[in-house]
């Protein structure tokens, strides 16, 4: 078979294919991360790519389906349908753009947690004249390190490692002991340093947090896009990936362990320490995330009743997974709920201290998946909503992540003129992130442009004084539907719309939240009202402006003055697992706490649901 | 470099080797015992083999120095001297002649252990129809396997394992659980087995008990000579050849597990068992065995202080080592005291329990080396004496192993009559066993062909009626001294002689262990009379006649009536810790607790060991 060479722009990487492969796949293989909501099934349009060279290369119907005129004019093309049947020169939009480090990592919240369980060094200097005695100092040492009691097993390894540093002269050695066993051996002197990585793997985001075992101290954070995101926006479609290919599920949980590695590197590198000093990974995710990393087949999750294969938590080694790390490190993936809450929303309840909470207290990780819990005097009850494509960029029109370019605030003043926010410094807007969205829905009630319903009202109906101006920003759409035009274009940027449809997939995500909460109500026995606390986390729910969560109905019935923002609790909590042991045991126990509620078989659900779907009344401006 | 070919009788293995290999090395190449007590440099003559073609091989000064006229005549020469340089058909004289099944194994005493602590066994069976629900069932049967309390955390190893089982449609399949942690799953129904493996490494042999973890019970027993002992009958030579091979100690750490391999396998093939079901090793041995089969540098215990790279318990994973085993197997080697005191001196104290002993109790283990525990209150005192080469055939002309051929019982009765056992059935006397040696010398003593000197007396001192019989026995032998004829040779058999210097051999011995009591005892305060009881163990010190052990001297001042044989103690101590978790923490805390005597740098030991080499005062036959 033929081989044709792609250059990729910006980056210039080079590459050369057999004319069987698709342009997705070889950016793939590039390492370069394109967008591929649906998986790379030509389902979703995100995956669009300009073919530079040769000009205008061939058109599908699947290009003509998810690209305007003017993209297809200026060479766009969907990667994941197109083959390399000639060599090609093509710039990717977006991915190359931002870099990785760029990416917001949320700041976690001081700790009162006391770092407990750590694992303990202590450094072996023999004297060099009485290497005979080698095994008296050894002894000595141990008992150092080692609690009193009765005396160790020591593992074989250990040993070996320890005579051959010894016999080869390698002096001083450092011990590593854990509770009272005795985990490893290692040259020099590196007993001022106990690493530890926490990870909150997101459908969208990774973050690793390192931190410093012994004091609990955050030394260092990064993030990144998971850049499974090339097999597909959200769980499903990865899960679809896994199911077709028969190498998907090593493919995806070989992308995921790779994404760890250069985060580990990336945030041991910003502090000058070697890897090889961290001995404790601790990791949430969601359920499929959980699946992926550990590289168990994800299938049950695809299907219902979404059973997921494992709920423990699981112990594993990073070495043998690919993460940088001492050879005496241990792993855990803490433990989840059910097919769709996963580990980080344990996680979240650890660090909100959800099983603790004696008022009425509701928490709300808002990321690609909404999981919701309710708490009170111990009891957790949980559930999980499809709320997040929406959310996150996915099936809007113009949708996009919280990255450069993305209209992230939104607000229309007295005069009815639009003030906007844009992410990046001097950029003009490209697309609309999901906090921008909610923002825009909330204003565009408020001031009467679309209704309770969500119907985006003809020019004509408008009432008021900003009336006339905003009525310039309604265009005609097909179907006898309206848009909103957010941003105007100019020579240098595309105007940037909300449609109908896009209003239509915020009132799905928002009527899923706010319907899962009233279930959990519902069967808690309470009502909105007496909920004391609303704790709002994930990547989005921290960016979202409280007001606007409620002018938008995701939060119904709760005063504002009782709804706060935590940053990344999920992070939080795989941080308060990973520095202290008590922290981890009571997060596994948690879990076992936890009640799920499977919103698709409840009787209440679906009532609520549509009726969730109205927004609520509006709080209407002073004219 | 030319290669020739040498054919091995009676097993007619064939090998081609270079012309710079000695005999000794080719043998060893083919897994042929053969004896080299001194490691293969030429200094005891253990590796006679006999050059059946072509005849008349060459003769070297080493031949000439330990091999009889005859044996020369017959073309026995030394394999550790004698290269290949032309094609050879070699007759092994005993290493073949003896299948490793016949060697005698010690019975254990059935235990009062209770087994505590096994692995479990839970077979898990899911509906065919309800693949998805897998790990409801698998949580179930968790529930089931593992004791009540916080909820697991599940190696991923095992997770793995089990969701690629069932992926396969490999029903049903078995989990594992040791305390409260599942360590395996494997396919089938194995739940009626659960093995363990008990091994004792000694010097000159080792033995292996295959147990039933659950109840305890002994399935097979199997031993075989340890295959060390082609690089050296003692302790010290195998350290020596460790020492002076680059790849001594890989040698010396691979052959020991292979026998360990072949024993497991051998016993598992008795009871129709796959060695894949033994999940625990117990291992015990001398502090150089422990060493060599850990594979961790002995040299230090070559040399003063002898002091040892691990006293501890050593836990290692059974597979990485070779042993035959479940991929979830784990093994133990037991804690050794000192460089010269190991685990088989636990495990005796264990079996013994003398960390429990009320009245004054002394424990004897008469191996290779000789170990001596004297036990009281709580208190044990523990020393080491390099008794054993000659209780084990060693430095004796015409010693050997208790194998086919050799002397074990020797009476002369009041006609003056030798009487003699000789090991095997219908065989002819060809050499002497350690209690051989024990016996011969207490009757000369009795019957005073040998004074308290040691001194073998000229035919013309001997009084008494029988002189005349035994005094034809008197031969005169090198530097005017005598030895005595223990069987007449005939056409087909050698006579069998024993030395004036083998008496002294044995006088050091004897000496050796006497001392070492006399030591214990001042330290203690006690003396001999106050031995409430004498438990004799190990392979020499169980079928040595307690009044032999006596009359030698090797035991004094106590009463007859208060010394017995225990058996293989060291193999029941291993069984002990084997079934039993407290047993294998007791076993633990008793090495920890014992104390150790260094005789050579106490001030009486060197008096009393003078003292000690004189023989008792016999006890005159009524005549």
């Amino acid at each position: 078979m033929r081989n044709f060479t792609v250059i990729f722009l910006p980056a210039n990487s080079k590459i050369s294919v057999p004319c069987s492969k698709t342009l997705l796949q070889a950016a793939r293989e590039c390492k370069l991360a394109v967008d591929a909501h649906c998986g790379g099934r030509g389902l979703c349009g995100g995956c669009a790519v300009r073919i530079v060279e040769p000009k205008d290369p061939p058109l599908l119907d699947e290009d003509r389906c998810y690209l305007s005129r003017e993209q297809l004019k200026e060479g766009f093309r969907l990667a994941c349908r197109h083959k390399v049947d000639r060599d090609l020169t093509v710039r990717l939009p977006r991915a190359e753009e931002i870099p990785s480090a760029k990416l917001s990592i949320l700041e976690l919240e001081s700790s009162e947690i006391k770092p407990q369980g750590a694992p303990r060094k202590i450094l072996f200097t023999p004297p060099r004249s009485s290497l005979r005695e080698l095994n008296i100092h050894l002894e000595k040492a141990l008992l150092e390190v080692l609690p009193p009691g009765r005396p160790p097993v020591l593992p074989l390894e250990i040993i070996s490692r320890f005579s051959g540093l010894l016999g080869s002269g390698q002096y001083p050695v450092t011990l590593i002991a854990e509770e009272d066993r005795l985990i490893g051996v290692e040259p020099g002197d590196t007993s001022d340093r106990i690493l530890g990585a926490a990870v909150d793997i997101g459908t969208t985001t990774i973050a690793l947090y390192l931190c410093d075992l012994e004091s609990g101290r955050m030394l260092a954070a990064s993030a990144m896009t998971n850049s499974q995101s090339s097999y597909g926006a959200d769980v499903m479609s990865r899960i679809g990936f896994s199911l077709e290919n028969p190498e998907g599920l090593s493919i995806l949980s070989r992308t995921v362990r790779r994404d760890l590695k250069g985060l580990a590197e990336e945030a041991c590198l910003r502090v000058s320490a070697s890897p090889e000093l961290i001995y404790r990974w601790v990791l949430v995710g969601n359920t499929t995330m959980q699946h992926l990393f550990l590289g168990i087949d994800p299938s049950p999750l695809g299907r219902s009743p979404y059973l997921p294969l494992v709920n423990s938590a699981v112990r594993f080694s990073p070495g043998e997974l690919g993460l940088p790390s001492s050879p005496f490190a241990s792993g855990v993936f803490l433990p989840t709920v059910a097919g769709h809450v996963g580990a980080d929303t344990v996680a979240v309840a650890l660090a909100a201290r959800l099983d603790q909470a004696r008022k009425l207290t509701l928490a709300i990780d808002l990321g690609t998946n909404g999981e919701i819990v309710l708490a009170q005097g111990g009891r957790m009850l949980c559930c999980s909503t499809a709320a997040g494509p929406a959310f996150e960029g996915a099936r809007i029109q113009m949708g996009m992540r919280a990255e450069t370019g993305a209209v992230d605030r939104f607000r229309i003043n007295i005069k009815g003129e639009v003030e906007l926010h844009v992410i990046g410094e001097d950029v003009r807007p490209r697309g609309i992130c999901g906090s921008g969205l909610v923002e825009i829905a909330a204003e565009l009630l408020r001031w009467g442009v679309i209704d309770r319903s969500g119907r985006i009202l003809p020019p004509e109906e408008l009432a008021g004084n900003t009336a006339l101006i905003l009525s310039r920003r309604i265009k005609p759409g097909e179907f006898g539907q309206y848009s909103f035009m957010v941003s105007e274009g100019s020579d240098e940027a595309v105007p940037v719309i909300l449609t109908q449809r896009d209003i239509r997939e915020l009132q799905l995500a928002v009527g899923a939240i706010s319907s899962g909460i009233k279930v959990l109500l519902k069967l808690a026995g309470f009502s909105a009202e007496d909920i004391e606390t609303v704790l709002m986390t994930g990547a989005f729910g921290h960016y979202l402006d409280p007001s606007c969560a409620v002018a938008a109905g995701i939060i119904r019935g709760v005063n504002l003055d009782r709804i706060r923002s935590i940053g990344n609790a999920a992070g939080l909590g795989a941080r308060d697992a990973l520095i202290s042991a008590e922290e981890m045991e009571k997060a596994i126990e948690i879990a076992s706490r936890m009640e799920f509620v499977e919103l698709a078989t409840n009787p209440h659900w679906q009532e609520e649901f549509t009726e969730s779907m109205f927004f609520p009344e509006p709080e209407r401006p002073v004219r």
